[in-house]
C-alpha cells in the first residue's frame, strides 16, 4: 500500500534507537514501582464523555471517538466515548467499579499513553505518556503517604540518573493546607483564586503577581505583599517554618500544614535522600482537588522544561456517595522528559538493535549451521540473528556494521567458529556454547546527557 | 468525582492479578524477540482516515478521533483522524516515512492496543491487544526470512508454556504459490475467490465448501473436488509434496510453493522443532496481500478459539511508487489468548501485588526504622512496603494476608527483626541487610491450565 508519510504534529513517534531509551526508562520506573508494592493496571483508552467532561474545563481538549458508520439504530443505545487525557479520571472510574475486588490502601502504577488536543508546541504534545503511581484509601489515607510518595518518586529519578545518565532532580514540595490557612489568617475567602496566580509566580515574578493579587482580587497591597512573602520561602529541611512564622500570619491550617511538610521533608532527608527535595511555597498546581501536599519535579539543568514530574494529596479521587477514596499520587511525564532529550541526540543508545552477534553464512546450503550457532548463543541470553544472505564475508560485516552490531561470528559447523570484535578488528577463535561477550555489549546501553559515548 | 462505572462492552480490563499475567506473557515476547534481533517501535495510535480506509472492506469497523471542539477556522487544515485497526499499516507508514534512517532487512516487534468497531462477541473485542513481529526488505526479501518468522513464532509460544503455563501450540502453515498455483493448473483464473472460500472449510466442512466453488464460482464438481481434496491435505514433514502430486494437478507456480513449503517445514524440523509444525493446506487467510507462507496457531486443547497468532508473507507490504518493501510477518494475538483464559481463572498469579515483604510498623515513632528496613531489602531487589498503621500486629498481618503478601517482617530497629512467614507461620530473627526470601517467592509465579497450585 502506498500512505501518506507526512508526520502529524503533537503526535511523536521516535526511531528505533529512541524506543530504546524510552523502553529503559521505563523499565527503570517499573522496576521502582514494583520494589515499592505497586501493581500495575492498564485502563481501556476510552472512557465515556460524561465521565471526562465532569472534570470541566478541559472540554476543548477532548478527543471524542466514534464509529466511522455506526449504524443510526442499534448504535443510539451506545454512549458517547472519548480518549482519556490523564490516567487520574480512568484510574478512579476503575477503583469504583473494582472496590470490592481490591485492598486498601490500594497502591498502582500505570504507564499509558494520553491525548490532549492542545495546540502542539514545545514540550506540548497531543499524544504523549504519563506514568503515575498512586495510594488510594477508602474513607481515610494516613498523611505518611505523602511521604512515601515524594520517596518513591526521588527513587525512581536515582534510577534513571543511574542508568540512563538522565539529569539529577529535585522535588519541590509545598502543601495546600500551609497556603490556604496563611491566606485564611490573613482573612482571605477565595484562596483557590489566590493560589491560581501565586501559580504564575515562575513566569511572571512575584511583583506582577501581587499586582494581581491587587487589581484582579481587591487584596490591599499589604495583604499581596504577604501572600507574595510566603511564596518566596524555599528552604532544604524544615527552616521553612521559621521563616512562615516570622510572616506573623497564623490559623490552625496553617499549622497543620507546616507540621505536615515539616515531617515529609524529615521523612525524606532521613531516608539518606537530602539535597533532594526542597520546600518550596510558590508551588500552588492549578487544579482544585488537591488538599495537602503537592510536588513539582525539576530537571537540574532544563528548567525550561518546565515540572517533568507533578501530583499531590487529594481527599476525594472518587466517591459514590457512600464511599469516598482519599488518595495521593504522582504523575511522572515521560514524554515531556525524553521527547526534547531524545530529538536532539543528548541521549541515545549504544546501537540501534538489540543484536549482539550477528552470525555469517558461510553458504545456502550451511545455513542451518548459521541457525543452530545463533540458537546456542541465545539459550544464554546473547541476541543474535542469522545473516540475511551467503554474500562475501566482507559484505555481511558491512551489514553489521551498518546495524551496528558489535560482533560477528564466522561459523565452522554448528558449534564452533570465530567471532570478530568490528570495533576493535580483534578475531578469535570460540565455541557456541561457551563465549560469551563483555558484559556491556551484551545489549544496547544508554548515553545521557551525562556521559560521553 | 463520582462516575459511571459500568464496563464498556469489547473493552476488557483486568484486575492487577490478571494484568501480572499479561506483563508477564508480553515480557516473554519481548525477550524472544530481543533474543532474535527484532528491535521495538511503537507507533501512535491515530493514522490519516485516507491511509486506514485504503485496505477497503474494513470502514465499517474504524473508530473516527476528533477534537470535541474543533475550531472550523483553524482546524480545517487538519485532516481526518481515525485509530489504527492493525499495527501493520502503522508499520507500513513508518518504514515509508523513516526508510532513510533505518537499515534494511529491517526488523522490527510491536506490542500495542489496536481498535475495531465490530459487535463484541466471544474472543472479539473492540480495544485489544497485539504483538507483531516483522522482517522487511528493501525491493527483495529472501524466502528464508519466512521459516524464521516460524521460528521466532515457535519459540516464543514455547517460553509462554514454559513460564505462563500456558498450552502447547501447533504453527500451521501453507503457501499461496502452492495453493495458486494448483488452482491456476485446474484452468481457475479467479483464484483468490477460491481461496475465500477455501478459508471457511473448518467452519462449514469440505462437503460446504466444494459446493459453494460450484455454484458460486461455477466451477465443475471434478474441479471443486480437487480444490477441496488440496485443502484436506496436512503432514507434519515434507509428505505432503507426495500427497499433492498424487492429485495430478502441475504448474510452475505450484512448484515453487511446494519447494518453500518443504524447506520451511524442514529448517524447523532440524532446528529441533519437529511436532510444533503442521503443512496443512487449507489455511487460506482471509487477506489478499498475502503471496508466500501463511500462518495460524492452534493452541492445543482451546481450538475454539481460533487462531491466536496469524501472518505471512506479503510482496508490498509498502510502495512509495519508487521502492517497495517486501515483507513477513506475525501477529500474536495477546487479547484473544488471555482475556479468556484470564477471565475464566484458568491462568492467575500466585498474588495480587508485588510485594514480597510487609514491614510491619511497632509504633507512629518507629516509622523510619520499618522505612529503612524496607530500603535495606529493595537494595537487594526484593518488593517491600511498610504497612499503613501502627495497628497491633495482629491486624497488620492481616492487612498483609489479605493482599497475599507472602512475609512479615518485624522490625527490632532499622537492621534486624523477625521474619514471618505467613503461610507456614514459622517466624525467624533476620538481619534486613542479608535475609532473603525463597527464590520463588521473589515475585508473583504464574498458575496456568498446565499447572496446579
Amino acid at each position: 500500500m502506498a500512505a501518506r508519510v507526512r508526520p502529524i504534529s503533537g503526535f511523536p513517534e521516535f526511531l528505533p534507537n529512541g524506543r530504546i531509551v524510552e523502553q529503559r526508562a521505563l523499565a527503570a520506573l517499573h522496576h521502582t514501582f514494583e520494589l515499592h508494592g505497586f501493581g500495575e493496571i492498564e485502563t481501556r483508552a476510552v472512557e465515556p464523555l460524561s465521565v471526562l467532561l465532569r472534570k470541566g474545563e478541559i472540554d476543548k481538549e477532548v478527543y471524542a471517538v466514534r464509529r466511522l458508520h455506526a449504524e443510526p439504530g442499534r448504535e443510539s443505545s451506545e454512549e458517547d466515548l472519548a480518549l482519556h487525557f490523564d490516567l487520574t479520571v480512568p484510574f478512579a472510574r476503575y477503583i469504583l467499579e473494582n472496590a470490592g475486588h481490591l485492598a486498601f490502601p490500594f497502591r498502582r502504577w500505570q504507564a499509558q499513553k494520553v491525548w490532549r488536543g492542545e495546540r502542539p508546541q514545545d514540550g506540548r504534545y497531543r499524544e504523549f505518556r504519563q506514568a503515575d503511581i498512586d495510594i488510594v484509601g477508602q474513607d481515610s489515607l494516613a498523611a505518611h503517604h505523602e511521604a512515601e510518595i515524594a520517596l518513591v518518586a526521588l527513587e525512581a529519578y536515582a534510577r534513571l540518573e543511574a542508568e540512563l545518565g538522565l539529569p539529577a532532580v529535585v522535588l519541590h514540595v509545598n502543601n495546600r493546607k500551609l497556603s490556604q490557612g496563611f491566606y485564611e489568617g490573613l482573612g482571605i475567602e477565595d484562596t483557590a483564586a489566590v493560589l491560581q496566580r501565586v501559580d504564575k509566580y515562575d513566569k511572571i515574578g512575584p511583583t506582577k503577581v501581587a499586582e494581581l493579587l491587587v487589581t484582579e482580587l481587591g487584596l490591599s497591597q499589604s495583604v499581596a505583599d504577604q501572600c507574595v512573602a510566603l511564596a518566596g520561602i524555599q528552604a532544604s529541611d524544615s527552616g521553612f517554618i521559621d521563616a512562615v512564622r516570622a510572616l506573623g500570619v497564623t490559623s490552625e491550617l496553617l499549622d497543620a500544614g507546616l507540621a505536615e511538610l515539616s515531617t515529609l521533608v524529615d521523612t525524606v532527608t532521613t531516608q539518606g535522600l537530602s539535597g533532594r527535595i526542597l520546600a518550596d511555597l510558590k508551588i500552588a498546581r492549578g487544579l482544585d482537588y488537591y488538599t495537602g501536599t503537592v510536588y513539582e519535579t525539576e530537571l537540574l539543568g532544563h528548567s525550561k522544561l518546565g515540572s517533568v514530574g507533578s501530583g499531590g494529596r487529594y481527599d476525594q479521587l472518587a466517591s459514590d456517595g457512600k464511599r469516598t477514596f482519599p488518595g495521593v499520587g504522582f504523575s511522572f511525564g515521560i514524554s515531556r522528559l525524553l521527547v526534547p532529550l531524545i530529538n536532539r541526540d543528548e541521549i541515545r543508545a549504544s546501537r540501534d538493535v538489540p543484536t549482539c552477534v550477528l552470525v555469517a553464512v558461510t553458504s545456502d546450503e550451511a545455513r542451518a549451521d548459521s541457525l543452530a550457532t545463533a540458537r546456542e548463543l541465545r539459550a544464554r541470553g546473547i541476541s543474535a540473528e542469522v545473516a540475511p544472505s551467503a554474500d562475501k564475508f566482507g559484505k555481511q560485516i558491512k551489514y553489521a556494521d551498518r546495524r551496528g552490531i558489535p560482533f560477528v561470528w564466522f561459523p565452522q559447523g554448528a558449534d564452533s567458529g570465530e567471532v570478530k570484535d568490528l570495533r576493535s578488528g580483534d578475531q578469535v577463535q570460540a565455541s557456541a556454547t561457551t563465549w560469551t561477550p563483555p558484559a556491556e555489549d551484551l545489549r544496547p546501553s544508554i548515553i545521557g546527557p551525562g556521559q560521553t559515548s
